[in-house]
Order: C-alpha cells, then structure tokens, then sequence
C-alpha cells in the first residue's frame, strides 16, 4: 500500500471568534483565569489567536509570554494544570474570561492565586458618598 | 486678613505602588473587576497611574478609556456605580484584581457582566486526558 503523506491537520482559530478579537499592540488579548466553582480570580494571562486557539481545542489554558516571547501551557513545569470549563470573550472583544479547574497553586510563588498577600489598602466606598 | 493662595493638594499613587506597577506599551496596567461577594467576573477595564490613585483614594472606580483616551468612572453615566472593597496587585505587577460592590448592570449593553452570552464553546478540559 502506498503510504500518502498529508500535511499535518492544525486547528485554526474559527473566523467568527478571529473577527471579534480587538487585540492590542502585541497582538494580545488579556485572558482573566477564574476557579470555576469557588470564583477566585486566578491569575491573568496573554493570549494570540494560537494560544487561544489551543486553549478553545485541547482542555488546558495556553498562554503567550510577553516577557519570555513564547507559548506556554500552565502546568508543563509546575504540575498545576488549569483545565478549561468554559471560555468566554467581553463585549467589545478585548478580554476572555477562563474559567477553569485549577490543580494546586495557580501563581509561580506557590500562592493559590496571583493576587493573594498583594491588597494595596483602598478606600472602601459606600453608595451615597 | 490676607488669602493665602496654595496649591490644591492632589493624591499620588505611593512610590511603593508606583514601583511595582508593570505597564505595557500604553503605560497601562488591565484591571479585573470583581463583585466581591458573588464573585462573578464583571468587566476589564484599564487604569493608568491616575486612574489606580483615584481609585484607591475616592471608593469609586475610575479607568483611563483607551478608545476614548480619557478618564472614566464607572456609574457617571450610567449610575451604574462600582464601590470599591479592595483592589490587589498581582505578583509581577501587570494587573489589578478590584473587588467592588457593583449596582446594577456592569456592561454597558445592559448585561450584568461584560461577559455574558459570549461563550466561545470551548472543548472541556479533564485531569488524566
């Protein structure tokens, strides 16, 4: 049997999600991580029409690093995966909302999310004032 | 008696906070905003070094518009006003995670989120796969 050789089959970004995308200079958009059950915000994250494309099509949230200039998959390194529930993008197309099943720390420093320990003391507002 | 005339006092963000903002080609940091006890993911906005002061310093949240290049609190029009709790940096320093008491609809589609009804169908993520 002859053995046909075919180009690879790469999942491409659907043109009705690409249109939408209002992306910045970079060509990013900022991907907001959130705890499906609990709520906790996360982390947030950068992602190109690839790296939410893999995140659309393979179950686990694909980043851009802006400083590292590369794609990177969290939990590759650290074990702590972030499997994908829902994807959702913001009415004027500039941010994603992930919400996601987290395992173990979602922040480098092993914090469970990227803002704990970092509150800068705002004034609480109240209606009326 | 004599008037003394002196220069209105205007808050500055801390050095401390102002040294560990991360900001991007636009000298912006993204801002995720958070109902504080539902803990539903309302918006994205953007906040320049101003914007971040007048928000921790006035209990409402302010943005600096980057379709409109202005500042903008969130409710002036609208009254649809976002009462500040907390607001936490992230561990580099490129985002704000600003929990508030949000009234009303947070999108200006009249949606209670910035996200809602913009599911992208993403394929579900599961530990193992």
């Amino acid at each position: 049997m002859a053995r046909v050789t075919q180009p690879l089959s790469q999942p491409t970004l659907p043109a009705e999600v690409a249109d939408r995308l209002k992306r910045d200079g970079d060509a990013l958009v900022c991907a907001v991580v959130q705890q499906h059950d609990s709520g906790e915000v996360l982390m947030v994250g950068w992602m190109d029409d690839e790296a939410l494309c893999r995140t659309l099509t393979s179950g686990r949230v694909t980043f851009w690093s802006r400083s590292r200039a590369e794609y990177w998959r969290k939990g590759d390194t650290s074990g702590h995966a972030q499997y994908v529930k829902t994807v959702a993008l913001d009415c004027d197309g500039d941010a994603l909302l992930v919400r996601v099943d987290q395992i173990g720390a979602a922040c480098h420093t092993g914090a469970r999310t990227c803002f704990d320990g970092h509150d800068l003391g705002a004034v609480e507002g109240r209606p009326g004032e």
